[in-house]
């Protein structure tokens, strides 16, 4: 037996807005944070494991409190039950306090904090396999995943049994597309030159050393004036050309009328697609801005809160791409079951990589779908960002715009003790001259 | 110019769980909570605006914490300011600081906590006017109605100008409208009887009393044991008769499958409504289940999060009955806009009331509905719950199963000082026996 000890949250927060790295329409100065979740144990073997939520400055302090009101529901269990059965332990977390239920339920603050610490536990239970995330996931038979999910909500969509079904169809070929991934990685794209902050001099030298690096798709924001999205998407056309992809991000700025004449008049730039359109609550509106701008692909997820939210885009028929956040989602349980949910209805998932930690966990989840669960690549491409990785222990690598395999045991989450000290809020030395302006 | 100089956040709970007062399947011991928002100005006149937001315990330390992380966009600013403009301030609140509405947006503890603080300006500018919210409201015209509000993400059900059209259409009887409601009272109906935690001898004494007070609508709680829920349907209708209304609530306990399999089991006791008998995510989930239990009717709503949702619950025709929350929706602004969608697509609007405080604000909701939105009480009913109603200065009044138009300035929302001082948790008189327990 394995006690969880203690659960102990930290306030950290980047100060990127100065850059304005990660700007965007709707976002117009984030401070990358995370609610960083560290879970210790009795074990002797001195394993801890880490989980961050990300969130973009203020209110990471909310998050933390958040964290704290579940931290009794996992601080003095044991880790082996937890793990023998995480569909329960994950209800209980999310759903088992009904009183903290009643502040959702899952969605907000109080689902980001149970993501932070859901994604530590797995961190945790990776590290003591010694695995990466990823691999645990693909070694295990169809029945104990689907005994880590819970499926209050969407057996309208998705039943266990289909759910075994699916992953019993992909079982042959593991093995093959593991080698695969070793030796080729995984397809990513970059956003790194289309934020909405940067001058035209900065996005052509950004696409510039994109093109250099290997990338092939590349994304812009839109959703501000619609003379510089024009403007903006003309130079990316000008430095990538015609046959690499162009994507376009409006980080929720439209209403739906709205985004299908926006998206209209960007159509001369060939979208593959146009990300978030509208609210993320707006599953019809989605709908109808796909089938308006068809054949344009439609893409959102970062802000999609739950499962029921994208069984939902998925049943209206209302994207094109998926693309959860690992831990707006409550963290890896439910991004495993929109996994399947998105096998089921042949969408392709494409998580969201824009924060900090965030590409660090993507991989695992990419590589797992492709492993176990889609078994293609057809339409799936995972979003770097290149920002924040030099805090982390086991930082993603990239070459040739690929994501390179991971091997660490763990979520890759974990971040460099000084790096947390250093950016503790509002504390940390990052803050000491900053401490006016924000 | 009036500056608000000071808001104040108090977490407030009452031990309602010993007694299981508001007990049902999916909340099985609420402490009936609020987070209690106290605006204070420069002001000669002493008015402060009362604000609070309804949680059931557990948690409602991290809205207050929510509260605190907004407090800063309002504190300083200018009351005439604000209330001249209030959709701008609204959406500044909601949305304006960036950073806060990745913590949503527009859900979760963000939203609860704005909707205490967007109260307690209603509060305070019909405490200065004079008037009660309802007739603040009343006494508004089409124009400045409108301007109150935000229609970001619902153009596409509705416009300003549509919303204008609305309003002018039920400008005439305006006065007439009010007069009945002066005269007679607005329809209720109570839940008193039908909460899970009681025995069949509080139930029959319950409902002969509530017989007794002149009530003809009657709810009770499903959704745990079938059987049980049918012998306490039974029970109800003995004692109710067929004549009066009866309708069940599920409280979000059932998947969409078994929400329509249990219900045929319960059709014969001729339910007017299920309520919450799914996820409240589940807009499609809730069609389905209209679609295959017409025709019983669907109602849905205290935890329908924001505007966005209710628009599709509508456009979707998910519902029969459209049950706002005055504080889960950010606040009277939000409230106001759904009432005039739900006019829009002819859905009644029949308010939640199950918490504290609840029917002290919904009086005012369901008046000015009554009087200038909808100009209908066919179908629209308002639950009472008969519980903590002592704690406040200016309580609900009902009579013969009618709710009495409030006259006094103000929102209703104001608690008694003392009140307030001894639910303050964790250190009010009221905790001190209580605090191993919980």
């Amino acid at each position: 037996m394995t006690t969880i000890t203690h659960l102990q949250a930290r306030d950290i927060r980047f100060p990127t807005s100065r850059q304005l790295d990660g700007s965007d329409a709707m976002n117009a100065a984030p401070d990358y944070s995370a609610t960083y979740v560290t879970l210790t144990t009795d074990a002797d073997d001195a394993h801890q494991g880490h989980g961050l939520t990300f969130t973009i400055g203020r209110g990471n302090d909310v998050c933390v409190k958040g964290v704290e009101a579940l931290a009794s529901r996992i601080v003095g269990r044991d880790l082996e039950a937890i793990t023998a059965d995480m569909g329960t332990f994950w209800r209980d977390l999310t759903s088992g306090d009904s009183q903290l239920r009643w502040l959702g339920p899952e969605k907000g603050v109080m689902h980001l904090a149970a993501a932070a610490i859901v994604n530590a536990v797995w961190d945790l239970w990776a590290k003591r396999e010694g695995k990466p995330v990823w691999k645990l996931l693909a070694d295990m038979s169809p029945e104990q995943l689907v005994q880590c999910l819970d499926f209050r909500f969407v057996t309208d969509a998705l039943t266990p049994q289909e759910a075994i079904a699916l992953l019993k169809r992909k079982e042959a070929g593991k093995g093959e597309r593991e080698a695969h991934m070793r030796a080729e990685g995984y397809p990513g794209y970059t956003t790194s030159a289309g934020w909405l902050g940067y001058s035209e001099d900065k996005m052509r030298r950004l696409a510039r050393e994109a093109l250099a690096e290997g990338w092939t798709h590349f994304k812009q924001k839109v959703g501000g004036n619609l003379e510089e999205d024009r403007q903006r998407a003309r130079i990316l056309r000008d430095e990538i050309g015609w046959d690499r992809e162009l994507m376009m991000d409006a980080n929720q700025m439209w209403d739906v009328d709205e985004a299908i004449a926006n998206m209209r008049d960007l159509a001369e730039f060939d979208p593959l697609w146009i990300e978030e359109p509208t609210s993320p609550d707006d599953i019809l509106g989605h709908a109808e801005i796909r089938r308006r701008l068809d054949p344009m692909g439609v893409a959102t997820g970062e802000h999609c809160h739950n499962r029921v939210m994208f069984k939902q885009l998925l049943q209206a028929d209302a994207i094109d791409y998926c693309q959860i956040d690992a831990a707006r989602l409550g963290g890896l349980n439910e991004v495993i079951l929109v996994l399947l949910m998105a096998a089921k209805f042949d969408v392709p998932v494409c998580p969201h990589g824009g924060g900090v930690g965030l590409c660090e966990y993507t991989q695992h989840i990419s590589l797992f779908d492709y492993i176990a669960v889609s078994g293609s690549l057809d339409g799936r491409i995972l979003e770097y960002v290149d920002h924040l990785h030099e805090h982390f222990v086991d930082p993603v690598r990239i070459e040739r715009g690929r994501y390179q395999v991971p091997e660490a045991p763990g979520y890759s989450i974990t971040m460099h003790d000084d790096s947390l000290e250093r950016h503790r809020y509002p504390e940390g030395e990052a803050w000491h001259a900053a401490s006016n302006e924000n």
